[in-house]
């Protein structure tokens, strides 16, 4: 449940609510989100809070009615907008591709992708990760700080916005002071602690679902940045793990469907995690922007056979050049403008 | 692998490669198939078939590599191409729209809905179940018999074609007389008589994965019925079982996708069954229209909330007309033509 | 919900209930079982019986609250006991160990794997398949007729007990002649037509769980059958299919453990088609015999190297044999008693 | 590809080797393993190495074909034995009992478990978590250092040994200072900062497949902290997630049974976690022991109906009770020993 202050409450506010559930023996959790003031119980706790209404200072009271709550449209009806500029805008009718390699490996490598997206589409945002999250410990786990100032470099050049993965707390505030938006990868969905430090920071947030994980616990995800007061949160689904082995995994279109109507942060998707066959990942890509999305994460290297990670997937230039002019056209039949 | 004779082969050819695997003790299925000859033999069949191309009628031999054989690319490379006229065309770049509600409830029920396609949108297949594969014994199992003569009803009325349902075995011919398309649902890909049984059929079958089903698995499914003799199989895909409880199903994009490259065979999708929410079902229509398709599933009723199965996912025709909109420009989007 | 007549019920008393539900609009199943005479609506009928309880013949009214009725120990509390004889007990403190080959191969394949059954374990139920479900129409299929009769001169020469699989309706009565227990397999768990004649049995029935089944589905399926009038299902889980490749399936011990406590059927676990793996057979084995259980499926061969399907999971003679001793020790652990 | 160097090898030797790699433009880590000097490289890597056999100091070189490596029988035959005293020996015929609630809740009900474990049972291993990583914000946490101090005090006075879990690498080294074994949770398997921060501990490592993992990325994980050092790896399957809502997850007994054979770490299993619902957790309990496995983690809680967390599961002391004399029979009929 959730209880919303009047704006700018005092001191005497905050303490009367939080009196009051202490003498409930209840829990509630204050958080400060866009300038509200605001308590938030467990979903569990079934108590009657008509008293709470009577308290000065308490101006509504949302039972969102789900374990997920404050990033639901029963607590917010209307779409959360995160605008980084330059056209970069989640949330408002743009489908913003963000585009790159898999890993940053080098910096000619880096930059020839950042100039071929750059001059020949006018994408306005560079992904690529300088920590890798792999399962083998005798893979490439990426060049860490020295690919971090890399992806400096392509913001300073190329005038592009970056989005690049954290793998966990360890090395969250490097990668803060590089990226526009901060990427939680699939495999740290569930690192709670490191939920909690987005939660305190002042930078958008792409949340992938874990691949295994439910809907219920991926908008509870988000809950956990959102409790800590960082309302830009932008949720990205990837695929999901099925029984199916050709594929690599399976884009949950079904569920992406569902989350927009569920809840007002934006919702972004990648086709090429999801697919991981860089042949099909066109397709997806059309597929995931038909449902009318807020951004799309591709991958594309300028030289898949050599790429240090998942090569399989990512598109040449040549596919990749394919791929944007239909996608446009299909951001323009469902309404939307592809930024890219 | 697949053997190939020349034109109009002799007995004598027959017999020759017959016997050859005789000799060799390994199995062989003599198949007809769009006025070919073909020995299959097992994808486990490892033997060397350099002497067997030596023999006099013997044009070709392809190894597919692969467990399902005569659905592959690799052994016809362009589309399958199945015409039933008046524009219904599979395989050539259209994207048919196949409505109706999910079961015949109805004279009443079935013709509003008719009208209402053909009349509204010039829908040219019509679909509804009179036997319906219900998980519970005391629900609603469909009209059998008379649910067929409503249908016959419908194409005599609005001139269209007619898809619908074979549970099984036992009613196949009672379903062919009246089908223009015979529809073996996802229950029942696995019944391995009725597949051959389908495969001694002229008439196109839509063969729907099953849900629990992998690629492979699913196009072995199509190789039952074509190694019978039948070439006309569209596949339908129409949502996986995952762990997700949200969502009636997960419509599996990327494997529609991959089956594009793997198959020659014409591939339709069923958003209705996957999303299993009304609310919810354009968003996932437009997702599988922009993959390219040949074709799609959709159900409506004239009265959701009354329907007898299926409720949740059932379209007002308010609901179908925004969607058919939206669907048509993706199409465009995309190259194809909704047939709607 | 589950009205019960008293025994004997006259025409009138039948007639008054089967009135009583047309006046109100609903559908009500007469079921005939174990003597006993029901009157069976469907779960989302949420009406009020109380009038029902008046009338006259009317004994008694349980509503299980679930989709699954008849099989649930809400209806019955006690075990349902099958008795086949010769120490073949379902349902009463036994776990009955039923084993062979997969398929029928030979005569000879056969009676060598039964005589070392017999001879060295009295192992008393014989399991092999005569028509075999395969997915590839390429592999072998099974010797149908031919098959049955084999398994026909195993009872005669070694008093054995026969269960063996049906695939679909077109051969039920040829198995039915020859088969003590009827196995429906788990790609036919959703044929209904299938469960339907398998209800009109006066055999007892293994009822495979899909292998991709929720617990509600697969007992919906035992009340196909008990609806149509034959107590004698017997549950059988045999694995799951989930994300990991290398293991064929998954034994759902947790399901297993669950539908003990919801049904009051017999249950019997299958560990070789859930391991697919022979070496691990037995382990899997001993898993599912410290259940507690009814019986076991065992797939075991004279020659697995040369097995004509499934051979991977088929156990040596040896290894059947030492697994035997383990799970005798097992059984008396958990308070059973093995019968082999 | 894994190179073993001969006993205490010379800096030249291990230059010599590692220059061979530098050459070869290979990457090849370096790993101290159990007094051995180890090069491994990527599971990829498929040059050949047979000039570096005849390198100095190189004594054998081992293939095991597998993208996990140091965690397999192909490189070690025989098992891991993890000796902490008092019986509890992990990988050398025991079952050691792990039990005590979800989580610390407060001194009184820890003790009042460890209590009832130790004068009733003997247990020597007592579980619980002071930092708990719950999928809502919103619900109780853990006690996090507080919760650590009472777990001290178990040690101190019934001279348990602790197994606690550690979320994330933000409270390792406190949690590290008190547990005996330190517990790495389902959500935090794929957190690899993590995992080789424990590979640089001198403690005994249980680590917890994700529910979504699959076994080679379970052995992985292992090869993680093998990699750095760490010997003492305990592997634990405690249930994968499916398609199934009734039970929580579905222990994978096929798994284990696959385990055991691939790996010479010890692998213990919890039953809890899997099943999820109290009533059923001994015999899924039983299930596993019948596997012949090295450990059980069960929970169990004075008075579950007002536990914290996971009070689903708990079992009441009554309910432990009765399941232990279960599991010492049939730990006793796999040629085992119950640790109780």
């Amino acid at each position: 449940m959730i209880i919303k202050l009047s704006p700018n409450p005092t001191e005497a506010t905050i303490d009367r609510v939080s009196q009051w559930f202490s003498q409930q023996g209840v829990e509630a959790r204050q958080v400060n989100l866009s300038g509200q003031t605001l308590f938030v119980t467990s979903s569990k706790w079934k108590g009657d809070p008509s008293e709470l209404k009577t308290l000065e200072g308490v101006e509504s009271i949302v039972n969102p009615g789900t374990e997920y709550q404050l990033c639901t449209r029963k607590f917010q009806e209307q779409n959360t907008v995160i605008d980084l500029g330059d056209g970069v805008v989640f949330g408002r009718g743009n489908t913003v591709m963000m585009a790159g390699p898999c890993a940053v490996e080098s910096e000619d490598q880096v930059m020839r992708t950042a100039e071929f997206l750059r001059s020949k589409f006018d994408i306005k945002v560079f992904r690529a990760g300088a920590f890798k999250p792999r399962t083998s410990p005798y893979s490439f786990q990426g060049l860490a700080d020295e690919g971090l100032k890399i992806l400096d470099k392509v913001r300073d050049r190329f005038g592009m916005k970056i989005i690049t993965e954290v793998k966990d707390t360890t090395h969250l505030d490097a990668v803060a002071d590089v990226a526009d938006i901060i990427q939680i990868g699939t495999k740290a969905m569930y690192n709670f602690s490191l939920l909690n430090f987005c939660g305190q920071m002042d930078k958008p947030i792409v949340l992938k679902r874990g691949f295994m994980t439910t809907i219920k616990e991926f908008l509870q995800g988000a809950d956990f940045i959102l409790s800590n007061g960082n309302s830009k949160v932008i949720l990205c689904e990837r695929g999901i793990r099925t029984f199916e082995p050709q594929t690599r995994f399976c884009l949950d279109v079904c569920a992406a469907a569902l989350v927009k109507e569920l809840s007002h942060l934006p919702i972004v998707l990648d086709p090429s995690h999801a697919m991981g066959i860089a042949a099909q990942v066109p397709l997806v890509a059309q597929s995931a922007a038909a449902l009318g999305i807020d951004g799309l994460l591709v991958e594309t290297h300028p030289d898949p056979a050599n790429a240090k990670s998942d090569k399989e997937q990512a598109l040449s230039f040549e596919q990749f050049s394919e791929m944007v002019s239909v996608l446009d056209k299909i951001c323009t039949a469902v309404g939307r403008t592809l930024v890219a």
